[in-house]
């Protein structure tokens, strides 16, 4: 892994590597930077800031060969262990997720699925769900140190105790609270509320009357 | 409305309402930059300025006043017409946002859940769930203009055609599938594959060894 890497580009640097799989499957072998900017809609000099900073370099007539650069995305972003992940209440939604990276990314595997007050039964394919009672147990005996929570409100502050309890380093919060966790546990927090009404404000900020 | 706002801006009034309500509901009347910005873990500086792009500013001594600061975030932010929303396959993960946009935030309005192959029950309290096989019937007559996207990536495209043919402005996307509508549809993208990625990064960049 390459250390300090700034957030953004870690979130781009994935997000480049998922296009080049892609790219890949369809039997590519090159791309150039203007090329992956457009496929992405972002800037170019950005897609080329980021592949400088993992030290890659492309070759000026025929672009970055495709293969490598994933390779070099790998080594800068991945861990060299495999991480487990548990999704705790996010249902259908994580199922396309699961399957990347149960067969794509091999550096993140969706170890188990948690349901509330349902009986376990086949969520995902290839992927245990357990009820959440069995949280603690299930999250320990397979070393989960990822978790995406995404239960109601009134669940938080119980199941945030057994995440912490079983020794998870790291959280997407998709639920509307903040969570309650030592600050070694990193949290990512997706607020639906805020992006809600941010759609609502580019929707109608040309037909509203203005101020 | 206030036009022409960036896109950080307004999700920052936004966040920046959520917790001034909570914080009229405990009875606070006044509060200051640096205070609002620590409750959301960002820098004062930001808080001043976005209040300066809508023209809102406090009192040297006491701070802004609550209940002005939130009125003026509506009237920067917010459509007069009432917005509905629809919630497509997102299940549970919806239920604390639908509570806030129909209790708290009045201008935007969850009107329908839709659901795959189950039969239509009770998702959230006063909102109507049904089955998926009705969306563009009720969609339309509900006049429903954002929805909140949140299916199998197999859906997508047949759902897609649908959200289109009902007249929807907006859609907050949470599939790992790009969109394909027209232009004026604005989509906000949700990819959860980065996210866990990036967490995956955070949680290891000091532990894995270095390149």
């Amino acid at each position: 892994m390459i250390n300090n890497l700034p957030a953004n580009t870690v979130e781009r640097l994935s997000n480049y590597r998922r296009t080049l799989l892609n790219l890949e499957a369809d039997k590519k072998t090159y791309i150039h930077s203007h090329q992956l900017a457009h496929l992405l809609k972002i800037n170019p000099a950005h897609v080329r800031r980021d592949l400088m900073l993992i030290g890659f370099t492309g070759d000026i007539h025929k672009g970055y060969e495709i293969s490598k650069l994933i390779e070099s995305i790998g080594k800068a972003i991945d861990c060299v262990h495999v991480q487990k992940v548990a999704f705790v209440g996010v249902g259908d939604l994580g199922r396309a997720v699961a399957d990347f990276f149960n067969h794509q990314n091999t550096k993140l595997q969706v170890a188990a699925t948690f349901r509330i007050g349902q009986e376990p039964g086949i969520q995902y394919p290839d992927v245990k769900c357990y009820n959440i009672a069995r949280m603690k147990e299930i999250m320990r005996k397979e070393k989960i140190e990822l978790c995406v929570l995404a239960v109601p409100n009134d669940f938080v502050t119980d199941i945030s105790k057994i995440i912490v309890d079983s020794g998870v380093k790291g959280i997407l919060n998709f639920t509307s609270s903040r969570l309650k966790v030592p600050k070694e546990i990193y949290v990512e927090h997706y607020d639906m509320i805020c992006k809600l009404e941010k759609l609502a404000y580019f929707t109608n900020k040309d037909t509203c009357p203005g101020l």
